[in-house]
Parts: structure tokens; sequence; C-alpha cells
């Protein structure tokens, strides 16, 4: 079958959610064009940012990166740099690095690594050994993760910090918001996040509009060089249960994650009048900027201390 | 297992949720107190109304009538009516309608019997047969009944009309509106219904707070005799996907419905900010209540004489 777009050459995907079928040339090129769309429809970046991205080596990370690149080449005042986070899980992170460092190199990006480690002074290993089973290794990496890829943002002089955020994760997340019955956090779900203070580096979800079946497959047929090596401690819990849900009604009804991301902007604004503004202050601890008097990392690190 | 509550008989349910081994009178009791606790809450009766109950012989319906049955003996100056629809499904209704017949019987509650031939000169069947695939039975029936309940009720000369709808009910709902990305539309979604009219009888939702699992439980340990015929129309499309989700987490997480629920409850004020006051005109047709000029109904209606 030929592509629906070129009519030339063969095709290698159908969309489904679009009826069209896309050979791999138009495929890339769709996706990239998908990406430049959110970026200019949400006002991502400007011409003199120095951009970080967060690149933990797996799939979406690494097409964001290629992808930011090639949009980036038009903007020679713009300036990209690639943020890993060793979280110290085993070996875990081994072969990412790598990966990610060799991208980097065939790219001419900076490639920077931070570690738990250096900057919490313990690993997510030493966290789970602390902690036994009532500590969630997902939520202590989630907290530590994000301030962490802000210190580094911070650290290295970037102005904006991109994130590999797929159109799955935000259609999880705000179905799994839902379940929790924490629905005003919502309101922060944004393709640009709008808390502002000096120390935060502001973050844009570039990707926010792209499928992970998208995700995957460019990265396939960019030959980007991913790795697929699963988190040890990846979360069976809740976040799968809604993968699941939502891959399965993708598959019966195509674009339902448009709709739940589309229909979840339609009443963000509502939520975010019922919240007000967020003001952001300095964590007594630890000075990083946080809604409260402590910051979530410090509440947990401090749990770990205690716990020793 | 003795029953955590009166720790003398034998526990025949154990409830997930809150912990709890029940015995079938305090089950039973249990289910009771929470129905007087949503209806006091939400404030869903006055000591006057003549409450029309929408019983369609399933467990859900007969398990309200018979708890309303109960909690109203308290109140002699309110009456209690019952109402079915008959949809026009070939014989579908036939065992239900001389079951609701017994109950009401037995409880000494006048029972009404309405059909959409003579309401709107159509049954479901002629419906589907006009209209072939494109016709979404569930639609029309959902529309239509709605309409023909309210239409019984003030031609009964009800204050209220009380509905079946289970917790269950209500979280698919909530759940199903953001896949379909018609958030807006569950400012609706309340246990009493606040739109005013004179033709419009105020609709009132019990058993908002009772999980399905409970209302089939207490059907059958109050030995009613309800019947578990299906639809043969009964869409297997969305609502059933999201039912099995979510009984999945209640499995995995018990409560979970309760916490859809809630959630929802704190976001619908701003829902309805949002959305603003609606106004009810007179269907320029039928003269029934719409927001709009022509109500649902009379748009469906038209839509098969047209076809036909």
């Amino acid at each position: 079958m030929l592509c629906t777009k070129c009519g030339k050459r063969e095709a290698v995907y159908h969309r489904r959610y679009s009826g069209e079928s896309l050979c791999s040339r138009c495929f890339l090129q769709s996706v990239e064009e998908r990406v430049k769309r959110t970026i200019n429809q949400y006002g991502m970046f400007e011409p003199k940012d120095r951009i970080a991205v967060a690149v933990s080596g797996g799939k979406d990370s690494l097409t964001l990166l290629q992808i930011l690149y090639k949009i980036e080449q038009k903007f020679p005042k713009s300036e990209l740099i690639a943020i890993t986070i060793d979280e110290g899980i085993g070996d875990y992170r081994r072969e990412a690095i790598k990966l990610v460092g060799q991208l980097c190199n065939r790219l001419g990006v900076e490639h920077h690594v931070y570690t738990f480690r250096e900057i919490y002074g313990y690993t997510l290993d030493d966290v789970v050994e602390a902690g036994g089973v009532e500590f969630k290794p997902c939520s202590y990496c989630g907290v530590l993760r994000r301030r962490a890829l802000n210190f580094a943002a911070r650290e290295l002089g970037a102005t904006k910090l991109a994130v590999a955020h797929t159109l799955d994760d935000e259609a999880q997340t705000i179905i799994m918001n839902l379940l929790r019955g924490d629905p005003l956090r919502l309101a922060r779900l944004k393709p640009v996040s709008d808390f502002v203070h000096p120390r935060l580096v502001r973050r844009v979800k570039p990707l926010c509009m792209v499928p992970e079946a998208e995700t995957a497959l460019y990265a396939y047929l960019a030959r980007l060089p991913y790795t697929n090596r699963q988190c040890p401690y990846a979360h069976k819990a809740l976040r799968n249960e809604v993968r699941i849900f939502l891959n399965r009604l993708e598959f019966k009804h195509p674009s339902t994650k448009f709709t739940i991301y589309k229909a979840f902007e339609r009443i963000r604004p509502a939520i975010e009048a019922t919240i007000g503004e967020v003001k952001l202050n300095e964590c007594k601890i630890c000075g990083e900027p946080t809604p409260g008097e402590i910051c979530q990392a410090c509440k947990l690190l401090n749990k770990i201390t205690n716990h020793q």
C-alpha cells in the first residue's frame, strides 16, 4: 500500500485516528511538524533560549532530543544541552548514559550527567533499603528527579527545561488524578508550566500531542540508539492499569487519548480559577521553590534520615 | 466469622472499602441508613412530597422502591407511586412489569405502566427498524425514557421523580464524559437536578452513594422479585468497558468509585461556574422543557419520521 501523503513510497504505518497511511519519511516529518505546531501553539521557546532536554535514554526522550535538534538548527541563537539523571538504581542507567552520550556526540550537543548521590547524598537504592515496604520508590523518584532536573538545568544556565511527556503520559495522569480523588492537582498539568520563581527553570512538554506509539516508531525509524530496559522498581500499580485501559479504548475508539486531553483542557481554566494563583516560597531547608514551607523533596529526605 | 457490627450473627458480606463484615440484617440496615443520609444530605424530599419512583424491574430500582417505602412509612403525609416505562423491545419488559406489579401489590403502592408506543407512536423496535445501523438504540432509549418518565410523573401529579442510579452509574458517567470529550455536560450530574421549570418534575438519585454490588446483594437478601434479564440492545461499547475497568480497579484499590465521585464533586462547582445558569425554554414542537429550541426527543423522533 502506498503512502497516502506522498503517494510514492510504501506505507509503514497506519495512523488509525486520522485514517492516514504513511511511509517512513512522511511519518517522521509529520511527527516533527506536530511538535513544531505544539511549540508554536503554546509559545514554548524564544529564539535565544538555552534549552535543557531531560534525556533518560528511552524512546520518548531520545525522540524529543532529535526533533528539538532538527528544529533548533533554524534558530542559530538558541542552544541545546542534554541532562541525564542517574537515580542510583543498580546499574540500570549505565547503558542509557552510554547511548545518550553517543547520540549527543553525533549531534554535537553537550551531555551532563547528575546523580542522586551527588545531589542528595542518597541513591534510590538507599531510599528503598532505608524505607522498606512503606516507601514507594516511584513517588520518591518522581519528586527527587523533578528537583534534580531543575537544579541541573539552573546550574547549567538553561532558560527552559524540556521534558518528554507524551500524550499517553498526560491522558494517564488526568484519569489517575480523578481515580485518586485529587482533581485540583490537574491545574498543574500544562504544556508550559506557569509557576514563576527565579530559581525555577520553566518546564515545557513539546511531545504532549504525540502518542507514545509514535515516539516509539519515530525512535525506531530514525535509528535512535534508545534503550528498552525497564526500571526494576517500575510500579505495577495504578498507572499501568490506566495505561492498559486507555490503550484498549484507543484501539476500539481511535483518538480517545486526544479526546481526553482536549476535554481536560476545556475544564482546566475552571479548575485553575478554583485554586487561584499559587505563590512559590523558598523551602526553609534547601531554598528550592515550593508552594509550602518545606519542599516535597526535603520532606521525603527527612523521612529517610529519621528512619535510619 | 461473626458480623463486626452486631457481633452476634454470621457475616454474609465483607465490605472491602470499609473493612466491615456484615450479617444479613446489619447489611440491609446499613444500606438503608446510607440512603437516608444521602436523602438528608442533599435535601431530596419534603414531608408532603408525592414521589414517583422509576422502577424498571431490575435490582437497583426494586431496591430503591423497597428502601423508599420503608423510609416513607415515617412520613405519613408523603406518598409513593411506581412508574414503569415499557420501551417496546420485543417482550423484554413483560416479566419485569409483572414482578414490579407483585412488589407494588405487596407494599400497597400504585403502579403505572407507560409505553413508548402510547407516548411517541413508536416502540424502540420501530426506531431500530427504521434507523438501521446508524441509529444507536441506547441513545434513543435514554432520551425517550427520560422524557417519558417526566411526562408520566407530571401526569400522575408527582412532585419528585426518584431514579435508581447507583454509585457505579455515576462514576462510569464521569469517566465516560471525559473519554467523550464532553466534560461540561457533567455539570448536570447531580444527586438533585437543579433544572427548574413548571413542566419538569425534579429528579433525585437516592442511591448515588450505594455501589451496584450492594444494590444487588440488597435485592437478593431482601428477597425482592427482580429480573436479571438483559436488554437485547444492551450497548457493548463504551459504558461496558468503563464498567469493567472500574470494577477491576475497585477490586485492587477498594473505594475507587467513591473517590471518583468525590473528586468530581470537588470540581463540579468550577464546571458549573464556567457554564453559567442554564435557562429552560419550551420545545417548539412538543412544549416539553429544553435548554434549546427543539428538545432532544423531538429531534430524534423527527429523524425517524424523515427516515421512513
